[in-house]
């Protein structure tokens, strides 16, 4: 199997690019295919919402470090953050299961009972699923489907010039919980006896562990009457994110580096790791906070929302996507992401 | 991990059971979850049908005879079975691939292509999915999306006594084409100069490797007006089928073995391997026919339709689920299924 193009060399989103370029869409119904957080299908008085992800052991996580009830909640919890990315509410969901026969039951109650709180937490309901055995690792396949008013629907193809960019909560914290992980599991390894030392770090573990999908901003949004003009999840880093929606809505962005939201307790950690925490931030990944553009006419109400941020505006699409910092330099982003293969 | 309860003590249905039984719905909208071949969701003015299937390398498909572009069109196909055992038409997918970085992108084509042409013979829109990579084993999971006429929609639960029972196509065929997959492997690996044998054997080995979800059957039970009473599509072997169908619709069931449709190349290569044929038929599964039940009035109309066989009728719970032989006598189906684990 090793003749021919390598994987590595398309990349994750070169690869889907690659698959689906010439998709063609047949249903009148089908509104959005392909090329956004979720699918958008027709349904009448509303748009229903589809997405899919799919969590594979030893590429999305480590069974050395994560509690299986957690792996099972944030499964749930980024397929629904994709609805949530559309301006939707998630209402139900599928769950596939494929899990070494050497897993006892009890193991699979442990995912199913986070499965089971995740969509408690966020009202959906379970309304299918397949369980199967694996020959090696676990993999957990969802399929979440929501429903959003036909004029609230949000794509990453809205953002106007001089639209403000705006995120909720803070960026970086998962990727530096990651890290904590991954130096403990290194120090076991040299030496099982010791036990890892995870005291005092709850926020940044929680965070890499057991995201929570921001349904809560999308209802505060509603609350207020605020449509965002475009909107994405920040799952592969703000980076990663942001040049995603200028590229699909033909625009450029300014990044104020001193406007990202950052925990205390991540700065904290990032310096002890060497790390700058803005970097975190762009590159890490794996946050599951929204990142959205709203009309300047829209920045009074949104202020009043805790916990969103304003982080810079949208510019024309020639000048590119940059960060600025303090001092005035401008660094133009780059593609990264997070590369599966 | 090899404390507790074992995979296998549950076995498949047991280990689905258990983890679903307690499943709450909240949403008004939820009109079926889990337990039938697909949920159903209330539209407005139709239903929405909703099925996820998944597919793993060693244990659903074998990679060393399965070509990549009929495992694609096989992994939609048994999804949009799901989709037609609910009486409706199959419309959306989502697919998700994890697949070893040892694969060449023209591998991913192969799958892709496969997976495009059974969209477009089944005019489905594929609407989102995910691609990754996997430390190990391919796997496909795959979760279609269709449609139905509220009055229209079909449960397993809704056979009645002196109801016929009729089933598509012919079954077995499946069962006796992997057989003879699995004989040229061995003889493959005894000795690998020599080529597989699978000459004269193509319709056996399509049924296996590239079955087709029968759209067409509910289209013309559409055209002549006859809605099924339960329906369910043969995925484990005629005898699981009906054993589900008498358990959800609570009733008892006779099965006359010489009714049961059999390709005359199942029926010579099962004599080559020894097999009884509808043992094929009850017990070898895959075959992705549609099982289900009409009302006696109904027969004349179906009687019309090619490729429908009547294979006995709906009795009452008491006297159970039972094959009937030429010489009379009865035997009662057990519980089989496929094991996974």
């Amino acid at each position: 199997m090793s003749e021919g193009t390598a994987l590595s060399e398309l990349g994750e989103f070169g690869l889907i690019r690659h698959l689906t370029e010439d998709l063609k869409l047949n249903h009148k119904s089908t509104i959005m295919g392909v090329g956004d957080d979720a699918a958008v299908i027709d349904r009448g008085d509303h748009f229903e919402l589809v997405s899919t992800d799919l969590l594979v052991e030893g590429v999305h996580f480590d069974m050395s470090y994560t509690p299986l009830r957690h792996l099972g909640y944030k499964a749930v919890a980024v397929n629904l953050s994709d609805i949530c990315a559309m301006n939707g509410t998630p209402t139900h969901i599928t769950v596939s299961l494929a899990i070494s026969s050497r897993f006892p039951v009890e193991a699979i109650n442990e995912i199913y009972d986070g499965i089971k709180l995740a969509c408690e937490k966020h009202n959906v309901d379970i309304i299918g699923g397949d369980t199967t055995s694996s020959l090696t690792g676990l993999m957990i396949s969802i399929t979440a489907i929501g429903k959003v008013d036909k004029d609230s629907v949000v794509y990453r193809n809205g953002a106007k010039e001089n639209d403000l960019i705006c995120v909720s909560g803070d960026l970086g914290s998962a990727y530096i919980g990651l890290q904590i992980l991954e130096r403990e599991k290194e120090v076991w390894k040299a030496n099982p006896d010791i036990q890892p030392d995870l005291e005092g770090h709850d926020y940044l573990l929680e965070r890499i562990l057991k995201p929570e999908p921001r349904t809560d901003i999308i209802k505060a949004l509603r609350d207020i009457g605020v449509k965002p003009t475009s909107m994405i999840d920040v799952s592969d880093g703000l980076g990663s994110e942001i040049l995603h929606l200028c590229a699909q809505s033909q625009c450029g962005a300014k990044i104020y580096e001193n406007k990202i939201p950052l925990d205390p307790s991540a700065i904290t950690q990032a310096a002890e790791f060497n790390l700058e925490p803005s970097v975190c931030a762009l590159s890490g990944g794996e946050d599951y906070e929204l990142l959205f553009t709203i009309s300047q006419n829209d920045f009074e109400k949104v202020a009043a929302i805790e916990d969103i941020s304003v982080i810079g505006h949208i510019a024309d699409q020639a000048s590119g996507a940059a960060i600025v910092y303090l001092h005035g330099e401008e660094i133009q982003i780059k593609a990264q992401g997070w590369k599966s293969f």
